[in-house]
């Protein structure tokens, strides 16, 4: 799609695009998201010895490709979350004063967030910013998986020769995706332990995306939302990222409306994701519309 | 095996036990065992979100179970390998000055240990301690295996809900492996990070063993495996781990030669383990010479 949208600006013309892939910040509210993360997702490998070996026979001796792996990813942030890579957070722009008071009187409530929708037993991150900040507007890097060794039921003794993980950072706007990926490699070749090897595959990137809300696409958005939902318009960011609207900016040269219908709790991208049918009416009438008063 | 030794003491009335689990130090060497190495073999579990997460809506604000337990795992080693776990040297009985001679003079070459047996590109371990000390003589931990998230190829941009790890420690003599449960799982409790719970589950355990060298049948079998393979019998220890051969001396009172016939290059418990035929037939005539030696 984005090879698509590179290759056809003419065939695309537009002033305006449209993508439902947000969410109202609370049910019943109409919320318009104007700013995404980026994203760089990645795979890192890393061998030890040539094979598995007996953790008797070798172990005090021979380097264990999963335990170096875990060596070096533990590095990668510290207890707080913040990463450890040099430079990670230079070109990071805070939101604005006025962005920020208003993220404050979002209708957000900590402890339910942690319940109803992390169930852990505590929030984590960045001490000093709220919630909103650390998941919209601070860079994160995140582990998604990590697999390596013997997993099967019971016990086996041995020191295995590769592993691997999935490691993503998310970029907020001004940082630029192929500086933090080299300084990325450099710190993963420079923390990569004694006897192990390591290598980095990136799998995709794209930086972090602004839409301008006086554009007059967005205020006309607003207002068709209003008139449905029947409640003001709130503008919030996301820490997701969709690709795409960037591909959009840059070859169509149009701002996109992030307007979407999904729940808090829907459990995006978890076992068990749900979608509320009211939201898929309340969709059709709210973007048919925005047709209507946009077109005139 | 083990219950069945426990119960039928009457019935297993030996004078000695003989084992072949263990290996010829080098091709051609008659070799008796006379140290192994205690083994706690633990699973690790590790729960943060009550489910998987978008990692772009709540990275920064979710814990991770899979980096709270690279977290935790990254503290119970230093980048040498000494353990961390409070009072974990406490018990360790060092080799004695007479043993520790005996193992300089083995033929051992630590390049071609590395390159033909290990395969990484260097070898890890404490300082200040031969390989033979390392493997035989001190406490060692390893991660055998690790699982948690996604781990299937491309992206998938989840923060984990859980991860599990295989984790053993192998123990010298004078070590208690019951005082050394209860350190490690104190050491998991205390180093559990933010936001994430931990179960610690043993599942199996058993001290370290020596085998007294002066007792009669260990002569007997050092000469008979001098007479057939022409060369005197070395007596060294190994960092693995037979249990049974702690019941036999606990239940039945009996001491075990340990007179095994695998090479150190066989691959124990890895792809490809080879057995050599020649050393086949040569655990026979050996074996076979001790019973009538020892019958005499």
């Amino acid at each position: 799609m984005a090879k698509f949208v590179a290759e056809n600006p003419a065939k695309l013309k537009a002033d305006v695009a449209l993508v439902s892939d947000t969410e109202l910040f609370a049910e019943g509210l109409p919320t318009l998201c104007i700013g995404l993360r980026g994203l760089i997702y990645t795979e890192i490998e890393a061998r030890g010895p040539a094979r598995d070996l007996h953790s008797g026979m070798y172990g005090g001796a021979a380097p264990n490709a999963v335990f170096g792996l875990i060596e070096l990813l533990s590095k990668l942030k510290d207890a707080n979350g913040k990463i450890q890579i040099p430079g990670m957070y230079d070109d990071v722009e805070p939101p604005t004063p006025a962005e920020k008071r208003s993220w404050e009187h979002l209708p957000f409530d900590e402890k339910d967030f942690l319940k109803s929708e992390v169930g852990s037993t505590q929030l984590t991150g960045e001490p000093g910013y709220s919630v909103m900040e650390r998941t919209w507007a601070r860079p994160t890097l995140e582990v998604h998986g990590i697999a390596g060794g013997f997993t099967g039921a019971g016990a086996k003794t041995v020191i295995p020769a590769r592993a691997t993980a999935k490691v993503s950072m998310r970029m907020v706007p001004k940082q630029n995706p192929e500086k933090i990926i080299a300084a990325y490699k450099k710190f993963v070749a420079d923390n990569t332990p004694a006897g192990i090897q390591t290598e980095v595959r990136v799998l995709s990137w794209g930086p972090a995306i602004m839409v301008n809300p006086d554009h007059p696409a967005i205020h006309v958005a607003a207002s068709a939302f209003r008139d449905i939902l029947g409640k003001e318009t709130v503008f919030i960011r996301s820490g997701g990222s969709i690709p795409i609207v960037g591909d959009f900016a840059k070859h169509l040269g149009i701002p996109t409306i992030l307007m979407g219908f999904g729940l808090p709790d829907d459990g995006l991208h978890s076992p068990n994701e749900k979608y509320k049918v009211a939201n898929y009416y309340a969709g059709i009438m709210t973007i048919a519309h925005f047709f209507e008063q946009y077109g005139q």
